[in-house]
């Protein structure tokens, strides 16, 4: 290469503020710079809604069943009660395990992390059954809403207890429902069944949060849905995304009485320690989805006769709104409503996989229906033109 | 809810101007727009460049090893020779596939994707050897650039010829190298390895592409290392991304003579079919990369005695320079190279993988020193608010 260091230079100084300028215009991680164009969901548009094709969120969690949403998602539209019922026992019909998924699954230890488990599974399926075109998305995605449950239990299950489970199960025809016998052998009451639609409805789908872009950023190469879905999942996994509901058990566990609760958040706060499960990237006022959640928190606190949990949680809520001003989201409520149906904390970010592989996936079918592969720029701010060192000549 | 039905119409419509607005300035694909800073890679900054780490490619491919550049990449500056000794003394040491790894990928049939493969294989090791601290990050990228080349040959020999390699191998001091030994179980010629070198060094980086991005994107939840790299894998193994010197070589692989080659050009250009391996989204004049690896095509040519597929190569890139003005990129003369190596087309793109992955980990490395989550907006074009229905009482 020919040596124009000080032209160089000058390309390199006048590239520096040009950078600065940037980032002083755009900030950071894309915040508030549109992606695209979406069909699926507003978030926080009135300051607090969350609509889902132009549904409210609070009508959906209150009224209707997962497998609605998730045919509102995938399929455009709600369904019929006809249109329920064929989709319901479709999925249903959908849950026998490959063998050689089963055989992948026992090779991974207890003590892997459950979101790898999650991401693996879709991995291996992605071989087994290719979608080799996309004529078949469909297809390959109600397989999926039929078998993350049984990929997660039938691990969990032989990981963590030696057993092998049977997974094509049809004894309950609903989603949540089945994740809940898989994962105890027992039918799940009315009330748990309630509390899944619920909990998977508010989960299904957020625009264009980090797991749901890295899907469409996949997507955009034209490239198969279970690469999109693995890279979904492989994003929901950070602590940044999914992960908050963990988090905020973790935190509440061992709490004993509500005084203890605050005096601890009070500790935390001045430590300026972050307290999970509250605030949002998006919503300014409130997230909606939080009131939906802790009814049946409350709820279900009474049935299980709990008189430490559901306290405690109430009064880091208030704690943090006195100190703070910040309200809880989605995933505080979502611990103890867990915690209460007897799901181990470890396993609550996979139902998260099972409930937003339907926005992820209806992401998928949208960016291909009008793609430009995904593919920003970047400021650089490295070194300037470097001369070639044979090695004899490095340091 | 309660019905505001004409505030919605009115929100709707000022809603819908927005979007036409931002959409006729900014385009889709994030195209031209900053999505963050990186010291790693400038592409086409000159209408022709690309520099890793302030290092002209011409300088790099010409005189280095693929294991400098990787050492570039991931440590932050060429090594002397003790350290490039060092680093490939540690690579070459790493190459054992741990038992569960190799039972998983004997579970993956014989037609399989490959690129579905390399997803899978990365996706599984993230179980057995997790990274658990940030501070693990360059001890889990070299076991991933020594385990690729094992985790592609490994399946493919097993699946295709029913032979269980033994991947710990420490007879070839280099990765390309190595997976050629892996890949037909002989000693490469060190004309092969030198090819080798030149392509594993002219995939390795590429700014924010696709794969690139979407590894960023996960990686900005604060996610492991293996889900950065296996959405990545996912990202590229899309035709739009990967996969172009694949297509290049089922392209041209029947044609007879040059003659011929031209005849089917000049077809395929009247009926408006895509040529691939030529044009880049980028690069205006031309891709520097070609030049360097159309060199080593044509001496693997002249060695194998080829009178056929080099001049047909030839022959396309001068009617594509003629008829439309474009220029052969990056992967257009990769086709006959790896062909004139014997490697089966199929795999062309997992070594891609082998190559990128030090690019894929350096970006992640960077996006977790200077963390913000990349959560983009969306402009939104579905309908407006929509009552709720009962199930009873829908079409």
């Amino acid at each position: 290469m020919s040596s124009t260091a000080s032209v160089d230079k000058q390309a390199s100084d006048a590239q520096k503020k040009s950078v600065a300028k940037k980032l002083a215009i755009g900030g950071a991680g894309l915040r508030g710079q549109s992606a695209g164009t979406t069909s699926l969901c507003t978030v926080g548009v009135s300051g607090t809604g969350l609509t889902y094709r132009g549904y409210d969120i609070t009508d959906l969690a209150n009224n209707a069943q997962f497998e609605e949403v998730a045919h509102l998602l995938l399929r455009g539209h709600l369904p019929n009660q006809k249109e329920l019922d064929d989709y319901k026992n479709l999925l249903t019909g959908l849950r026998g395990l490959p063998e050689a998924l089963k055989e992948a699954l026992e090779l991974i230890p207890a003590d892997a992390h459950p979101m790898d488990v999650m991401r693996t599974g879709c991995s291996v399926l992605g071989n087994l059954e290719q979608e080799s075109d996309f004529s078949e998305q469909q297809a390959a995605t109600e397989r999926m809403l039929a078998l993350f449950p049984a990929i997660i239990c039938y691990w969990y299950r032989y990981s963590h207890e030696g057993v092998k489970i049977e997974t094509k199960d049809e004894s309950e025809d609903c989603i949540g429902g089945y994740f809940l016998k898989m994962l105890t052998g027992k039918s799940p009451t009315e009330l748990h069944k309630k509390v899944m639609h619920c909990s998977l409805i508010l989960y299904a789908e957020h625009e264009f949060n980090a797991s749901t872009f890295a899907g469409r950023v996949c997507a955009s190469t034209l490239s198969d849905i279970h690469s999109c879905i693995t890279a979904a999942i492989g994003t929901l996994r950070g602590p940044l995304h999914g992960g908050a509901n963990e988090a905020a058990m973790d935190m509440i566990k061992d709490w004993k009485s509500a005084d203890e609760a605050e005096e601890k958040i009070m500790q935390m706060l001045g430590n300026k320690d972050k307290i999970m499960g509250f605030g949002h990237a998006v919503y300014r006022e409130s997230d909606p989805r939080n009131a939906l959640i802790k009814r049946w928190s409350k709820e279900l606190s009474h049935a299980v006769g709990d008189t430490r949990l559901y306290p405690v949680s109430e009064r880091v809520e208030s704690v943090m709104k006195r100190e703070k001003g910040l309200f809880c989201n989605a995933d505080f409520f979502h611990a103890s409503a867990y915690h209460f149906m007897d799901i181990p904390t470890k396993l609550f970010t996979p139902i998260f996989v099972m409930s937003r592989l339907t926005g992820w996936a209806a992401h998928v079918y949208e960016q291909r229906v009008n793609n430009r592969i995904i593919r920003p720029s970047a400021d650089y701010d490295g070194p300037e033109h470097q001369e070639w060192l044979p090695i004899n000549e490095r340091n």
